[in-house]
Protein backbone atom coordinates (compact mmCIF):
# COMPACT_ATOMS: atom_id res chain seq x y z
CA UNK A 1 0.00 0.00 0.00
CA UNK A 2 1.73 3.50 -1.15
CA UNK A 3 1.81 6.14 1.26
CA UNK A 4 -1.16 8.26 -0.17
CA UNK A 5 -3.53 4.90 -0.33
CA UNK A 6 -2.67 4.58 3.08
CA UNK A 7 -3.57 8.06 4.26
CA UNK A 8 -7.20 7.09 1.90
CA UNK A 9 -7.28 4.41 4.10
CA UNK A 10 -6.92 5.87 7.68
CA UNK A 11 -9.27 9.25 6.55
CA UNK A 12 -12.01 6.73 6.01
CA UNK A 13 -12.46 5.41 9.23
CA UNK A 14 -10.78 8.25 11.29
CA UNK A 15 -13.94 9.67 12.77
CA UNK A 16 -14.93 13.98 13.74
CA UNK A 17 -16.40 14.65 17.00
CA UNK A 18 -16.85 18.25 16.74
CA UNK A 19 -16.92 19.96 20.36
CA UNK A 20 -14.85 17.25 21.97
CA UNK A 21 -13.56 17.28 24.76
CA UNK A 22 -14.73 21.42 24.68
CA UNK A 23 -16.14 23.43 22.48
CA UNK A 24 -14.22 24.49 19.36
CA UNK A 25 -12.16 21.35 19.39
CA UNK A 26 -13.18 18.91 16.63
CA UNK A 27 -11.57 15.31 18.23
CA UNK A 28 -10.31 13.06 15.94
CA UNK A 29 -11.88 9.58 17.10
CA UNK A 30 -9.64 6.62 16.33
CA UNK A 31 -11.71 3.76 17.44
CA UNK A 32 -13.85 3.34 13.94
CA UNK A 33 -9.94 2.80 12.57
CA UNK A 34 -9.17 0.25 15.60
CA UNK A 35 -12.25 -2.07 14.92
CA UNK A 36 -11.69 -2.74 11.38
CA UNK A 37 -9.59 -5.81 11.69
CA UNK A 38 -7.70 -4.80 8.04
CA UNK A 39 -7.23 -1.32 8.67
CA UNK A 40 -5.69 -1.81 12.57
CA UNK A 41 -3.36 -4.54 11.30
CA UNK A 42 -2.40 -2.14 8.20
CA UNK A 43 -2.00 0.69 10.62
CA UNK A 44 0.24 -1.34 12.65
CA UNK A 45 2.47 -2.67 10.17
CA UNK A 46 2.86 0.64 8.75
CA UNK A 47 3.67 2.02 12.12
CA UNK A 48 6.50 -0.43 12.60
CA UNK A 49 7.74 -0.51 9.06
CA UNK A 50 10.82 1.97 9.47
CA UNK A 51 11.84 0.13 11.89
CA UNK A 52 12.35 -3.46 10.88
CA UNK A 53 15.73 -4.12 9.35
CA UNK A 54 15.75 -6.18 6.61
CA UNK A 55 11.85 -5.17 5.80
CA UNK A 56 11.06 -3.99 2.16
CA UNK A 57 12.78 -0.42 1.92
CA UNK A 58 10.47 2.46 1.78
CA UNK A 59 11.49 5.95 0.86
CA UNK A 60 12.60 6.45 4.27
CA UNK A 61 14.79 3.06 4.64
CA UNK A 62 14.76 0.36 7.41
CA UNK A 63 16.45 1.20 10.91
CA UNK A 64 17.49 -1.63 13.48
CA UNK A 65 14.64 -3.59 15.39
CA UNK A 66 14.29 -1.73 18.67
CA UNK A 67 14.68 -3.68 21.88
CA UNK A 68 11.48 -2.00 23.55
CA UNK A 69 8.26 0.26 21.99
CA UNK A 70 7.14 2.52 24.76
CA UNK A 71 3.29 3.32 24.46
CA UNK A 72 1.58 5.79 26.70
CA UNK A 73 -1.54 5.95 28.71
CA UNK A 74 -3.88 5.14 27.33
CA UNK A 75 -4.78 5.23 23.88
CA UNK A 76 -1.34 5.12 22.84
CA UNK A 77 -0.79 1.46 24.82
CA UNK A 78 -3.27 0.54 21.98
CA UNK A 79 -1.38 0.93 19.29
CA UNK A 80 2.35 0.51 20.65
CA UNK A 81 1.81 -2.63 22.03
CA UNK A 82 1.00 -4.34 18.86
CA UNK A 83 3.72 -2.45 17.31
CA UNK A 84 5.88 -4.34 20.00
CA UNK A 85 4.57 -7.40 19.45
CA UNK A 86 5.15 -7.23 15.56
CA UNK A 87 8.61 -6.21 16.04
CA UNK A 88 9.53 -8.81 18.47
CA UNK A 89 10.17 -5.85 21.27
CA UNK A 90 9.40 -5.57 24.31
CA UNK A 91 6.55 -3.24 25.74
CA UNK A 92 7.47 -0.46 28.46
CA UNK A 93 4.51 1.85 29.87
CA UNK A 94 4.68 5.06 30.68
CA UNK A 95 1.24 6.16 33.02
CA UNK A 96 -0.33 8.91 34.66
CA UNK A 97 0.77 9.77 38.44
CA UNK A 98 0.48 7.56 40.50
CA UNK A 99 -0.01 3.96 38.54
CA UNK A 100 3.21 2.65 38.41
CA UNK A 101 3.37 0.82 41.29
CA UNK A 102 7.68 0.32 41.08
CA UNK A 103 10.04 2.98 41.15
CA UNK A 104 9.67 5.93 38.93
CA UNK A 105 10.67 8.27 36.99
CA UNK A 106 8.80 11.41 36.17
CA UNK A 107 8.04 13.94 33.36
CA UNK A 108 5.40 17.22 33.65
CA UNK A 109 4.11 18.72 30.03
CA UNK A 110 1.78 20.51 28.54
CA UNK A 111 -1.02 18.87 26.95
CA UNK A 112 -2.85 19.89 23.87
CA UNK A 113 -5.66 20.42 26.61
CA UNK A 114 -3.99 20.96 30.42
CA UNK A 115 -0.73 20.02 31.97
CA UNK A 116 -0.20 16.18 33.58
CA UNK A 117 2.66 14.31 34.83
CA UNK A 118 3.73 11.15 33.54
CA UNK A 119 5.86 8.51 34.72
CA UNK A 120 7.76 5.44 33.64
CA UNK A 121 9.45 2.63 35.62
CA UNK A 122 13.15 3.60 36.24
CA UNK A 123 13.75 0.05 35.92
CA UNK A 124 11.83 -0.46 32.98
CA UNK A 125 14.40 -1.06 30.71
CA UNK A 126 17.95 -1.86 30.40
CA UNK A 127 20.80 1.22 29.88
CA UNK A 128 21.31 1.38 25.99
CA UNK A 129 18.38 -0.05 25.31
CA UNK A 130 17.35 0.76 21.83
CA UNK A 131 13.89 2.74 22.72
CA UNK A 132 10.69 2.96 20.02
CA UNK A 133 7.93 5.66 21.28
CA UNK A 134 4.43 4.75 19.78
CA UNK A 135 1.61 7.40 20.13
CA UNK A 136 -1.56 7.52 18.15
CA UNK A 137 -1.22 10.95 17.66
CA UNK A 138 1.58 14.49 17.58
CA UNK A 139 -0.32 17.10 18.95
CA UNK A 140 1.40 20.25 20.66
CA UNK A 141 4.72 17.48 21.22
CA UNK A 142 4.38 17.95 24.86
CA UNK A 143 3.61 14.48 25.43
CA UNK A 144 6.57 12.87 22.84
CA UNK A 145 8.98 14.91 24.35
CA UNK A 146 8.49 14.00 28.00
CA UNK A 147 8.45 10.39 26.70
CA UNK A 148 12.36 11.37 25.06
CA UNK A 149 12.94 13.00 28.38
CA UNK A 150 11.89 9.83 30.37
CA UNK A 151 13.88 7.27 28.25
CA UNK A 152 16.89 9.69 28.28
CA UNK A 153 16.81 9.41 32.41
CA UNK A 154 16.26 5.97 32.38
CA UNK A 155 19.05 5.51 30.47
CA UNK A 156 17.80 4.28 27.08
CA UNK A 157 18.31 5.50 22.92
CA UNK A 158 15.92 7.25 21.01
CA UNK A 159 15.25 5.27 18.54
CA UNK A 160 12.59 6.52 16.67
CA UNK A 161 9.13 8.10 17.07
CA UNK A 162 5.99 6.70 15.04
CA UNK A 163 2.31 8.48 15.21
CA UNK A 164 -0.87 7.61 13.29
CA UNK A 165 -1.73 11.00 13.32
CA UNK A 166 -0.02 14.20 13.44
CA UNK A 167 -2.06 17.50 14.15
CA UNK A 168 0.01 19.76 11.60
CA UNK A 169 -1.23 22.97 13.01
CA UNK A 170 -0.09 22.75 15.79
CA UNK A 171 3.41 22.28 15.58
CA UNK A 172 4.29 19.90 17.77
CA UNK A 173 7.25 18.39 15.47
CA UNK A 174 9.14 21.51 16.18
CA UNK A 175 9.13 20.22 20.45
CA UNK A 176 11.15 17.25 19.37
CA UNK A 177 14.12 18.56 16.95
CA UNK A 178 16.28 15.87 17.78
CA UNK A 179 13.72 12.99 16.70
CA UNK A 180 12.36 12.92 13.05
CA UNK A 181 8.60 11.36 13.58
CA UNK A 182 7.74 8.70 11.59
CA UNK A 183 4.20 9.95 10.59
CA UNK A 184 1.10 7.42 9.05
CA UNK A 185 -0.90 10.99 7.90
CA UNK A 186 -0.84 14.41 9.00
CA UNK A 187 -4.10 16.73 9.35
CA UNK B 1 5.81 -24.83 25.73
CA UNK B 2 3.62 -26.81 28.03
CA UNK B 3 1.30 -24.91 30.58
CA UNK B 4 3.37 -25.87 33.12
CA UNK B 5 6.11 -23.88 31.73
CA UNK B 6 4.19 -20.90 30.44
CA UNK B 7 3.40 -20.83 34.03
CA UNK B 8 6.96 -21.02 35.02
CA UNK B 9 7.61 -18.14 32.61
CA UNK B 10 5.30 -16.37 33.81
CA UNK B 11 6.19 -16.31 37.66
CA UNK B 12 9.49 -15.15 36.74
CA UNK B 13 8.65 -12.23 34.87
CA UNK B 14 5.78 -10.92 37.82
CA UNK B 15 7.11 -8.87 40.57
CA UNK B 16 5.10 -9.08 43.93
CA UNK B 17 4.71 -5.30 45.32
CA UNK B 18 3.64 -5.55 48.95
CA UNK B 19 1.41 -2.91 50.27
CA UNK B 20 0.24 -1.64 46.93
CA UNK B 21 -1.97 0.07 46.15
CA UNK B 22 -3.00 -0.05 50.22
CA UNK B 23 -1.93 -1.94 53.04
CA UNK B 24 -2.15 -5.48 53.17
CA UNK B 25 -2.72 -5.89 49.63
CA UNK B 26 0.25 -7.55 47.27
CA UNK B 27 0.42 -6.31 43.98
CA UNK B 28 0.67 -8.40 40.97
CA UNK B 29 3.31 -6.02 39.01
CA UNK B 30 3.20 -7.29 35.28
CA UNK B 31 5.32 -4.44 33.61
CA UNK B 32 9.06 -6.88 33.94
CA UNK B 33 6.56 -9.64 31.82
CA UNK B 34 5.52 -6.96 29.28
CA UNK B 35 9.41 -5.27 28.67
CA UNK B 36 10.73 -8.89 27.93
CA UNK B 37 10.40 -9.61 24.16
CA UNK B 38 10.37 -13.28 24.59
CA UNK B 39 7.91 -13.63 26.72
CA UNK B 40 5.56 -10.58 26.39
CA UNK B 41 5.25 -12.33 22.69
CA UNK B 42 4.52 -16.00 24.10
CA UNK B 43 1.74 -14.11 26.22
CA UNK B 44 0.22 -12.95 23.44
CA UNK B 45 0.25 -16.13 21.58
CA UNK B 46 -0.94 -17.87 24.74
CA UNK B 47 -3.46 -15.61 25.21
CA UNK B 48 -5.00 -16.06 21.34
CA UNK B 49 -4.59 -19.40 21.32
CA UNK B 50 -7.68 -21.21 21.83
CA UNK B 51 -9.60 -18.99 19.89
CA UNK B 52 -7.52 -19.34 16.31
CA UNK B 53 -8.74 -21.96 14.33
CA UNK B 54 -6.75 -24.51 12.71
CA UNK B 55 -3.77 -23.77 15.40
CA UNK B 56 -2.45 -26.87 17.01
CA UNK B 57 -4.86 -28.16 18.84
CA UNK B 58 -4.62 -28.23 22.83
CA UNK B 59 -6.45 -29.58 25.26
CA UNK B 60 -9.01 -27.01 24.80
CA UNK B 61 -8.80 -28.04 21.82
CA UNK B 62 -9.62 -24.15 19.14
CA UNK B 63 -12.71 -21.75 18.62
CA UNK B 64 -13.28 -19.87 15.48
CA UNK B 65 -11.06 -16.11 15.00
CA UNK B 66 -13.41 -13.30 16.94
CA UNK B 67 -14.53 -10.99 15.18
CA UNK B 68 -13.50 -8.12 17.81
CA UNK B 69 -11.17 -8.37 20.90
CA UNK B 70 -12.64 -5.81 24.08
CA UNK B 71 -9.79 -4.72 25.75
CA UNK B 72 -10.32 -2.49 29.24
CA UNK B 73 -8.75 0.70 29.96
CA UNK B 74 -5.77 1.03 30.93
CA UNK B 75 -3.65 -2.29 31.47
CA UNK B 76 -6.34 -4.37 29.32
CA UNK B 77 -5.61 -2.47 26.50
CA UNK B 78 -1.27 -3.58 26.37
CA UNK B 79 -2.64 -7.50 26.00
CA UNK B 80 -5.86 -7.04 24.31
CA UNK B 81 -4.60 -4.87 21.12
CA UNK B 82 -1.63 -7.00 20.68
CA UNK B 83 -3.84 -10.27 20.69
CA UNK B 84 -6.56 -8.46 18.38
CA UNK B 85 -3.81 -8.08 15.98
CA UNK B 86 -2.48 -11.44 16.39
CA UNK B 87 -5.92 -12.68 15.25
CA UNK B 88 -6.22 -10.89 12.62
CA UNK B 89 -9.59 -8.94 14.51
CA UNK B 90 -10.19 -5.26 15.29
CA UNK B 91 -10.00 -4.18 18.73
CA UNK B 92 -12.21 -2.34 20.62
CA UNK B 93 -12.02 -0.53 23.89
CA UNK B 94 -13.47 0.07 27.15
CA UNK B 95 -12.89 2.68 29.05
CA UNK B 96 -13.38 4.64 32.01
CA UNK B 97 -16.50 7.49 32.28
CA UNK B 98 -16.30 10.15 30.13
CA UNK B 99 -13.89 8.73 28.10
CA UNK B 100 -14.88 7.94 24.75
CA UNK B 101 -16.26 10.97 22.25
CA UNK B 102 -18.94 9.27 20.96
CA UNK B 103 -22.47 7.61 21.87
CA UNK B 104 -21.79 4.99 24.73
CA UNK B 105 -23.38 2.63 26.54
CA UNK B 106 -22.29 2.19 30.79
CA UNK B 107 -21.84 -0.21 33.26
CA UNK B 108 -21.26 -0.16 37.00
CA UNK B 109 -19.18 -2.18 38.87
CA UNK B 110 -16.96 -3.26 41.75
CA UNK B 111 -13.51 -3.20 41.59
CA UNK B 112 -10.78 -5.16 44.26
CA UNK B 113 -10.44 -1.75 45.26
CA UNK B 114 -13.60 0.49 45.24
CA UNK B 115 -16.15 0.74 42.04
CA UNK B 116 -16.15 2.04 38.97
CA UNK B 117 -18.52 2.90 35.86
CA UNK B 118 -16.92 2.20 32.66
CA UNK B 119 -18.29 2.52 28.95
CA UNK B 120 -18.20 0.78 25.44
CA UNK B 121 -19.07 3.16 22.43
CA UNK B 122 -22.68 1.85 21.06
CA UNK B 123 -21.61 1.44 17.82
CA UNK B 124 -18.71 -0.09 18.56
CA UNK B 125 -19.12 -3.59 16.34
CA UNK B 126 -21.82 -5.12 14.22
CA UNK B 127 -24.97 -6.63 16.07
CA UNK B 128 -23.83 -10.51 16.12
CA UNK B 129 -19.87 -9.84 15.98
CA UNK B 130 -18.28 -12.59 18.16
CA UNK B 131 -16.07 -10.67 20.62
CA UNK B 132 -13.33 -11.78 22.76
CA UNK B 133 -12.46 -10.14 26.04
CA UNK B 134 -8.94 -10.16 26.89
CA UNK B 135 -7.59 -8.17 30.23
CA UNK B 136 -4.49 -8.86 32.72
CA UNK B 137 -5.97 -9.98 35.70
CA UNK B 138 -9.22 -11.95 36.72
CA UNK B 139 -9.47 -10.93 40.47
CA UNK B 140 -13.40 -10.32 41.65
CA UNK B 141 -14.60 -10.56 38.48
CA UNK B 142 -16.95 -7.12 38.52
CA UNK B 143 -15.27 -5.94 35.66
CA UNK B 144 -15.41 -9.34 33.46
CA UNK B 145 -18.83 -9.68 34.30
CA UNK B 146 -19.58 -5.66 33.68
CA UNK B 147 -17.74 -6.32 30.24
CA UNK B 148 -19.82 -9.13 29.08
CA UNK B 149 -23.31 -7.10 30.16
CA UNK B 150 -21.67 -4.16 28.16
CA UNK B 151 -20.64 -6.57 24.99
CA UNK B 152 -24.51 -8.11 25.32
CA UNK B 153 -26.10 -4.45 25.72
CA UNK B 154 -24.19 -3.72 22.10
CA UNK B 155 -25.61 -7.04 20.38
CA UNK B 156 -22.27 -9.16 20.58
CA UNK B 157 -21.92 -12.53 21.39
CA UNK B 158 -19.42 -13.12 24.55
CA UNK B 159 -17.35 -15.22 21.90
CA UNK B 160 -14.41 -15.84 25.17
CA UNK B 161 -12.15 -14.78 28.43
CA UNK B 162 -8.75 -14.64 28.14
CA UNK B 163 -6.77 -13.52 30.91
CA UNK B 164 -2.95 -13.67 32.08
CA UNK B 165 -3.44 -13.98 35.73
CA UNK B 166 -6.75 -15.31 37.98
CA UNK B 167 -6.45 -14.39 41.99
CA UNK B 168 -8.10 -17.76 42.78
CA UNK B 169 -8.42 -16.72 46.56
CA UNK B 170 -11.26 -13.67 45.39
CA UNK B 171 -13.28 -16.59 43.06
CA UNK B 172 -13.88 -13.97 40.51
CA UNK B 173 -14.66 -17.48 38.02
CA UNK B 174 -18.10 -17.29 39.68
CA UNK B 175 -18.79 -14.23 38.53
CA UNK B 176 -19.26 -15.07 34.89
CA UNK B 177 -20.49 -18.36 35.34
CA UNK B 178 -21.96 -18.57 31.47
CA UNK B 179 -18.17 -18.26 30.45
CA UNK B 180 -15.44 -20.70 30.62
CA UNK B 181 -12.60 -18.20 31.18
CA UNK B 182 -9.04 -19.32 29.31
CA UNK B 183 -6.74 -18.41 32.13
CA UNK B 184 -2.44 -18.85 31.29
CA UNK B 185 -1.66 -18.78 35.38
CA UNK B 186 -3.58 -19.08 38.81
CA UNK B 187 -2.20 -17.22 41.65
Amino acid sequence: MSPVELEQRIAEHVRDIPDYPKPGVVFKDITPLLADAATFATVVEALAAPFTTGAESGSEGTLAVPDVVVGIEARGFILAAPVAHALGAGFVPIRKQGKLPARTLSATYDLEYGSETMEMHADAFAPGARVLIVDDVLATGGTAAAAMDLVAKAGGTVHGLSFLLELGFLSGREQVPTARPHVLMTV
